[in-house]
Order: C-alpha cells, then sequence, then structure tokens
C-alpha cells in the first residue's frame, strides 16, 4: 500500500512478537520470523528498546516488550529524570545569561517547576523548585501549551485566569501566541503573570520530536527586553542553545 | 544516537502524544508538537492507522490509539478475517494444483484450520474446517513454527508425539527441518502424520513480514512428489504464489 512507512510496519511486527514470546526470542529469530536481515532486526530492536517499547533481558540478551507502552501516556521522563538531564546545562545558562532558570513540565493542567537556579548574584531569592506555575499566563507554559495541543485546550476549559493586564485570557489569543511560539521555536512572556517580570522558554525535546519539557530565564522586564518590549536577541540565543542541549541529551539517552 | 531508525522515534512519539489526548489531536497540531511538516506526520499517522495501533475518528477526523496496541498479543486477524482474505486464493490454488487445500493458524499449540477446499474431483471427502492438526507434524504447521520461534519452543515444550515413524520427534530434528523451511520459504511433509499423505505450505504474511497463518496442498505422497520423494516444482510454485498473493492482501488491507 503506498504511502505506508515500513520501518514503523516492521516495529509494529516486531512488538506483536514479542507479546507472543514475551521474554524469550533472540535477534535472530525475530529476523527469522519477518523474513529480514539479522542487521535490520538488530536496528529496529536497538530503536525499540531506546524508546523504552523493548526491553533486553541482560542475562540471557532475549527480547521482551518494554514498559514505556504500558505506560504510553507519559513521555517517558518523571521529573527527577527530566531534572537530572538539565542541571548542568541550566547552571551553565544561568551564569551565561546572567539571569535566573526555571525548568518545567506539565503536571496536571499546571506547570511544575522541577528545577531552578539563583540569577548568579548575591540578591535574595526564594527557591521555586516544586512550585506550579500557570501555563497560560508564563514563557515555560506557553512553549509547553504550543505543543501539546490536549494541554492547551484543558487550560482554556479550565478558564484563563487573569493575572496582570496583560494576561492572555480568551482562546482565540491564547491559539495566536502559541501558533507565533511554534513558528519562532520560543516563548516570550511580558508581564503576563507577575507586573514588571518577563519570561523567555524553549522547549526540551525527547525522541521523536516529543516535548517532555521547557527551560527558560525570567526577570525583570528591563533586564529581558529592549525598550520595544522584544526580547534581547543574545538571551534568546543562550535558552535555546540550552534547550538543544539538553534535548540532545534527551533524545539520546 | 547512530544506528537508530527516526520513524519509529517517531511513529513512539505520535502514539504519546495520542496516549495523552485521547481522541482529540488532527494531524496537524500532532505535526505541531513534534515540530514535523504536516506530510510527514500524515504519513505516520497513515501507517499507524493501518497496522491497527491508531484510529481516526471518522466524526471529527481527529485521531485516538488504536485497539491493537491493547491487543498486541496477536495479530490482528482473527480466523475468520483470514478465511475472508484466502477465500478466493484458496480456490484458485485448488484448481490449479488439482488437490485440496487449506488454511491455517496457530491457536493455543495447534493449527486451526480456518478453511478447507476440497480436491476438484468428485472423490468423497470431508470438511477439515474447524480441525485442530499438530504443528510438528504437518506442513502447514512446520511454516507456522518456522516463523514464531516462541511457538516452536512451546511445541517442543508440549512433547512431539510420533504419529509415523517419519514424524520429526526431538528438538534437534524440528530446528533443522524449521531452518530448511525458513531457507526456501515453504515446508514439505511426507508421512509425518499420516502414511501415504505429503503436505506442501508457504506462510502468509501480514505488515511487517509478521506471519499470520499458512496455505498448503496435500494429498497422497505420489501426486505430491516425484520419485525422490521431492517436492513437484510447479506444484510448489503454485503454493507460494497463492501466499504471496494473499499476503498481498493483507499487508495491504
Amino acid at each position: 500500500m503506498p504511502g505506508l512507512i515500513q520501518s514503523i510496519e516492521r516495529s509494529s511486527a516486531v512488538l506483536r512478537l514479542l507479546a507472543t514470546g514475551p521474554g524469550r526470542l533472540r535477534v535472530k529469530e525475530i529476523a527469522d520470523a519477518l523474513g529480514l536481515p539479522k542487521s535490520t532486526a538488530q536496528s529496529i530492536l536497538r530503536t525499540l528498546t531506546h524508546i523504552g517499547f523493548a526491553e533486553q533481558d541482560p542475562r540471557t540478551a532475549r527480547y521482551r516488550l518494554g514498559r514505556a507502552l504500558l505506560d504510553l501516556g507519559s513521555t517517558g521522563l518523571d521529573a527527577n529524570e527530566l531534572r537530572a538531564r538539565a542541571l548542568n546545562w541550566a547552571d551553565a545558562l544561568a551564569s551565561r545569561s546572567g539571569e535566573e532558570v526555571h525548568v518545567g513540565a506539565l503536571r496536571d493542567g499546571g506547570v511544575l517547576v522541577v528545577h531552578h537556579v539563583f540569577r548568579p548574584d548575591d540578591s535574595a531569592q526564594s527557591m521555586d523548585t516544586g512550585r506550579v506555575v500557570p501555563p497560560h499566563a508564563t514563557a515555560l507554559g506557553q512553549v509547553l501549551l504550543a505543543y501539546q495541543a490536549a494541554a492547551a485546550e484543558d487550560a482554556v476549559a479550565a478558564g484563563l485566569t487573569a493575572y496582570t493586564r496583560g494576561t492572555v485570557t480568551n482562546r482565540r489569543d491564547l491559539a495566536r501566541q502559541l501558533a507565533a511560539t511554534r513558528a519562532q521555536g520560543w516563548a516570550l512572556s511580558v508581564e503576563q503573570w507577575q507586573p514588571g517580570r518577563a519570561g523567555i522558554a524553549a522547549p526540551l525535546r525527547t525522541f521523536g520530536g516529543l516535548v517532555a519539557g521547557a527551560i527558560g530565564v525570567s526577570g525583570p522586564v528591563e533586564r529581558l527586553c529592549d525598550t520595544r518590549r522584544q526580547a534581547r536577541p543574545a538571551l534568546v540565543e543562550h535558552v535555546v542553545a540550552a534547550a538543544r542541549s539538553i534535548s540532545r541529551d534527551l533524545a539520546g539517552s
């Protein structure tokens, strides 16, 4: 049938085989079953293992179905894992940008801050890790909603609370803001949550391009934006570069 | 990470998205989420729908996870479907070969005959549809075991009953026979189940190369084999051609 992607068909056939012969199949047996060269079966199994859909028993070298298949609804990354992967890059971003850095992920309709690096100066700051912030009013949240249409619908359905006069409070404006975020690959939020403050954030992508979190800097509007309230290009570059580095780590993990 | 297959990673990302936004995502939203061109997302969704891992709501055109994901252990084909697909080709094979034709699939350790076409002459014959025959002793069964290593292990574990002096009754001989079947792509069984009778069978493959059944002819040894008890090449060609035609149908369905 034209237009179908052969490797996806093959991978589903491998998964069905694993389901019928749990924990008992070697690469060779899978290749034999599907009439594939062993190297092709190996590539498919390596990929399925990487994404958690298959697992290899280290003792017997045989394959079985992976846990991620049973837990499809998650991105396959819990908060601790995301935090662990982002840790070093978040520190580097804080020192390069001179601003405080947050890493967040969507949880139950809010943005859970999984990591927070203070602004690298001696100012008094309070730890935000573990805090939940509103997705529609923050740059971190807008990035997450931009790539998760279902979550954006949920946010609208839950009601878009107005925190400031700048908060986006209707469906159409939110859709426009999220489309702009997707088009440029990062989000800017200026006084939408807290007066006098702005944020710049970019998506953290895991395998297949799936957005598993966001990283961003935040601070006073005059530090993050120019006089026309546009994001300072150098800061955007730092945020996007950090997001790319973490994404590479996540996709390769 | 080198050696990974991008389209499989992407398809798993699509499945995770579908799991988080059940029944609510359009192609465009999925493409946006993963940063893919819409045409690429469309190809992935078309393939996932084809293999039953995704479903499109005909009313809303939105996607959700497919039933086949919940039912990974099956080949996605029940006996009726396999029978329906094989019907016309089985008739044609019977008339071309002049022999009776069986279509079978593994069920609970046996070969369930899902379709039976009588030899096209006026001889008295009894209907085998619904009957279960031993996998290790028949050509149909050997084809099925050859491509399903777990089923072959089960057959050995269950004990290889000797029906004739020719029945393969030990693990090593069975492994050799199955390897030969894979190498040539079809199976010949001569007096391994019933004295005086032989069978020739080939695999029915669905998407990804998964073997979902087998089709074969059977009859007196002297009709199916030459004087050296080798399968008659013309008959093998008919069986293999019929199997290929049905496989094309199954993979394209």
